[in-house]
């Protein structure tokens, strides 16, 4: 056993123990797939978007999620004054960049939250990760263009100058702070058939750092956690629809012992 | 079998029959699990929210929701339009107040939806019903941190200070109207794992307010029909995925007989 | 097999070839089921409504989904932007008219949307097809008051003025250009019983719409498609919550073969 796979069971273990509140200002796709991978996995969610009480509840909250796949400016705002808040507080934040590089609204609003906002971990996939290095890379939609590999460089890049977390999220996980690589080897092909999964990939990270301060560790344990999940569900699933009810079962069954024997997280 | 038994059983049977129209102003979490809840169940559901036609939906409606949970500033505006016009209609009306206690925004719309409308029936957890009594609860998020108990007394108080109904929900239900106190018994813990359950049965409440006028008899008949399918959908379930499967194809299969015999429904 | 039944066929291999992007922006309720069934069926989901990028995000689109279940009015002047964006590249949009009838807003919506954007198909159910027509045609919620034959008739006087595609769903789809009349047989009852089931029609009619240039074809081979899926899913179910997961099981796995097959589709 590794030591990241004894620290995924123990932030497990905290979840379960310490139900932390997760503060989602997340897209309306997927709003409630969030709240149940939240809730099945021990944390407790709470989706609030309002100008008038962002700040607020985000002070209550262990983590805050930004999350901008159904942006409008409004919500933009909303990210922004709860972001500044939860930075003023040293509360972790996660980014979801969903789609960013698909068009210049997304790109800039996410450029925006990256500059403005303290983040701790930004979790996409390998196109996304892309567009916010810079690089003329147009995301198809939600889905992917470029391997988790290509992305790797820009992620450390990014990792330097921004000096937070990137998690590129595919077969094959990535996490990386700029100076330390990890490589997470759980999931399974079904969990690209469901929309939602890298969705709620970024809140179950944003759980784990409300329980685990060192941003490379919560990530990467989260994503194993998520990941195991996902194979568990994915035995004998029958389709999309089956697999997404098994992966909520498994996120609520999975126990600490269980995910340290089956993480398979690599420092390399 | 009491009287509340058998009235559970005849209100099912005549949503079943007339299919009436609920008209839901409900937060962006669980519209999906509401309005499938509601079709399960045997109702009619409408969700709509534009200040340019609420006032008009809510007069085709047998009944309507107004649920806080993911509250803005224009929503409340229309949630105060469709209110009103329903008071004028007499057409009862539902308020779950959402994570009232958590901000001061939540707390404030929940008593502006309050004083200005006329609520036949107030669903909400007991650290929600305590905001509304002026007490200092601090909800944590949607959970509860008080138990029903501690919030009976308050429900009481409110309901004779605003003349509706109050109905606390958790693992034993607590409807009164400041007069009749009744306990409904049904239910299941992983009711507690699904996000939406309490606003699933707040909008379950209002079917059986479009067919029963006698609002305490409507929420507690309504509470024990929404307990008793998660009884059922709870048996041998495997985690929450697989109990919000069930619990659905229990509220389409549950017949008024079923529930006439297993209705827990105590008047004290 | 008729040619149609072929065609079905032919069409779900470039779905799932292709996996084109369909752009939606569609209603608050049915968000998440519409991007899954997609996904499901082999394209590539996006939704997307802010007036800062839907005239960009169309651009990258193979078709466009525009559903006022939840309007309100900033949702109308982007679908407007977006509608129009797609006229002009010559990118199939499919209109979902729900609840057109229902209120005035609804209908005068409807209205604009289809005299302001050249729209290929216009799915909906009876009441909301007969509320286009200028009929006296009353919507109760989103059920239909009418039946698909009365409709019928005011489905190609539609086509006809509108010079666009018109498909009627309920127990036996209709699909008329005003000249061409194609009944589509698939389907099960279970499909009334959850939410969005004619959300995700049209959703699927887009998707074919990406591969096949002409509406007719494409309207009614998808809703073959998506009937025989809802065939498949109904058998042995036991209420709307297991029929909902396999109706995305059934999605996912049916193959071009078992479609030519079983697709139920005839033309008069």
């Amino acid at each position: 056993m590794s030591r990241l796979s004894e620290r995924a069971a123990k932030n497990l273990h905290l979840i379960r123990q310490k139900k932390p509140l997760v503060h989602n200002i997340t897209n309306l796709v997927v709003m409630n797939v969030t709240a149940n991978a939240l809730l099945a996995a021990g944390a407790s969610p709470v989706m609030a978007h309002a100008q008038n009480e962002v700040h607020e509840m985000v002070t209550l909250a262990g983590s805050l999620v930004l999350n901008i796949g159904t942006l409008s400016e409004e919500w933009v705002t909303s990210m922004l004054k709860a972001g500044k808040k939860a930075s003023e507080l040293g509360i972790p934040v996660v980014l979801d960049p969903v789609g960013s590089g698909a068009t210049a609204f997304r790109t800039n609003c996410a450029k925006r939250l990256v500059e403005n906002i303290n983040i701790s971990v930004i979790r996409g996939n390998p196109s996304e990760i892309l567009s916010l290095a810079g690089q003329d890379a147009r995301t198809r939609g939600v889905d992917a263009l470029h391997t988790v590999d290509v992305a790797a460089e820009s992620a450390i890049m990014i990792a330097q100058q921004f000096k937070n977390t990137i998690a590129v999220t595919g077969p094959t996980d990535f996490v990386t702070d700029g100076r330390r690589v990890i490589r997470v080897l759980n999931g399974h092909p079904l969990m690209s058939s469901i929309t939602g999964s890298g969705c709620m990939a970024t809140a179950i990270v944003a759980a784990f750092l409300a329980v685990d301060s060192d941003a490379v560790s919560a990530a990467s344990t989260a994503l194993s956690f998520f990941g195991l999940a996902g194979e568990i569900a994915g035995r004998d699933s029958s389709g999309p629809g089956t697999f997404m009810v098994r992966l909520l079962d498994a996120l609520y069954s999975l126990t600490p012992e269980a995910l340290e024997r089956g993480a398979g997280i690599v420092e390399s």
